[in-house]
């Protein structure tokens, strides 16, 4: 499984994935699904993924291959920097158009062979991030290619194992939050579940954007040695058991 | 939906159990999830239920019907009384082994209908209580019929929409945990479900025992006027953004 979390905040964006996949419990891996096309200046647009690894490859290796240079050259010839990819889209509703186009375009390949196997079709997708002088914009994409927009009185998404880590999300996290809280609440969120899911594992990926300065600001690749997420880590559980120690008896 | 959870602690044992039932998201009421068998002095078992409705509230009739006086003859006639229910086992491990027997009885009976009408049969219990001079025991009955039963490594269980309230169980609770804390902790565990999940509605019922007691020692439904829990609630969501306030900046 998977767990990743993005916050579209009045301040930025702060996005956060684990990297475990599984093929089943006996077999897993470290794979990112955080994904950064930062051209400084210019744009920052941030891919996270869930479902079928296959099928999330493929799309992010469409969504980001043949990178044009500075001179609208592509990467891997002409032909191919024709196709729009996250490096060409003019903005992010185009951003979260073409991942939508792209998931179906890969259903349209792929899916009868899955279904031959029993395997279902799944692939969903969080695309945030600002192109020039567009707005900053967070957009979660469905297997179908169909998407929708985070708004301030949403300001989140999550993909995969999402349930452990809503709690806090849902009472703390608010479209003002500041980065730096941010930060601290999609660590915590994650903790949680780290904690209860196995199939959820270290090392994590956490990114950081501040509105209209279309570069990244903070990518970090954080494992079980990371300091300050271990500080997090035993302050929260310390913080946990004194709040609920400290809560009245029962009257009863 | 449902969450129920159940703590089989030293000191005795803690359940809590809401009671939403929904046919489909524009179709909810109220039944309880909550049955306790109690004949102070000699046993007090409590029966908490997941799953398909019809099914649960008959294998609930079938465990608790044809209450035997103090005589021994049977409340709905002595034929009944002869069948074996949660009032006659003589201990907790022929309690959970009944629980089995009667979804098992009851798949036997209605899971062919079902299916016809793509109905999964879907049915999961929590038992626990004390038998007379028997161990105070905790067991977990599946669909199949089969049970298992908690430890002092392992001291809850939950039914149904367990992810959301596990990570403060996960963190904190422990075998030597007290009765007093662990209302704490499930009211906590079921405070966050309740408030991430539709499905998951007041009021709860909460039930406490005390190891070796025989009887009953609180049983309450809680609604959204019980002053208590709305303590809790308010202390516990200023606790934690408190707490996650409180935590260091990053110092990357």
């Amino acid at each position: 499984m998977t767990y990743c979390v993005a916050l579209n905040l009045e301040e930025g964006l702060v996005l956060c994935a684990d990297t475990r996949t599984n093929a089943s419990l006996d077999n897993i891996a470290t794979f990112s699904k955080l994904h950064v096309i930062e051209r400084p200046g210019e744009r920052v647009i941030a891919l996270m993924t869930a479902g079928n690894l296959a099928i999330t490859q493929a799309a992010v290796t469409r969504l980001t291959e043949s990178i044009p240079d500075i001179n609208g050259n592509g990467g891997n010839g002409d032909m191919e920097a024709t196709r729009a990819t996250l490096w060409t889209v003019p903005s992010m509703i185009e951003a979260a158009r073409l991942v939508g186009r792209t998931v179906r375009d890969l259903f349209d390949e792929d899916a009868s062979n899955l279904m031959r196997h029993q395997v279902l079709f799944d692939a969903t997708f969080l695309v945030a991030g600002q192109v020039g002088a567009g707005k900053q914009r967070l957009f979660m994409v469905y297997s179908a290619g169909n998407y929708v927009e985070s708004s301030p009185d949403t300001p989140f998404f999550q993909l995969g194992e999402h349930k452990y880590g809503k709690p806090i999300l849902d009472r703390v996290a608010k479209y003002d939050t500041s980065i730096e809280d941010a930060v601290k609440l999609v660590l915590i969120s994650m903790d949680s579940t780290l904690r209860s899911n196995l199939t959820v594992g270290l090392p994590i990926d956490l990114l950081t954007y501040r509105r209209g300065s279309l570069h990244v600001g903070l990518q970090r690749r954080i494992g079980e040695d990371d300091a300050y997420f271990r500080t997090v880590r035993e302050r929260w559980s310390e913080a946990l058991r004194t709040g609920y120690r400290s809560l009245p008896a029962p009257q009863w």
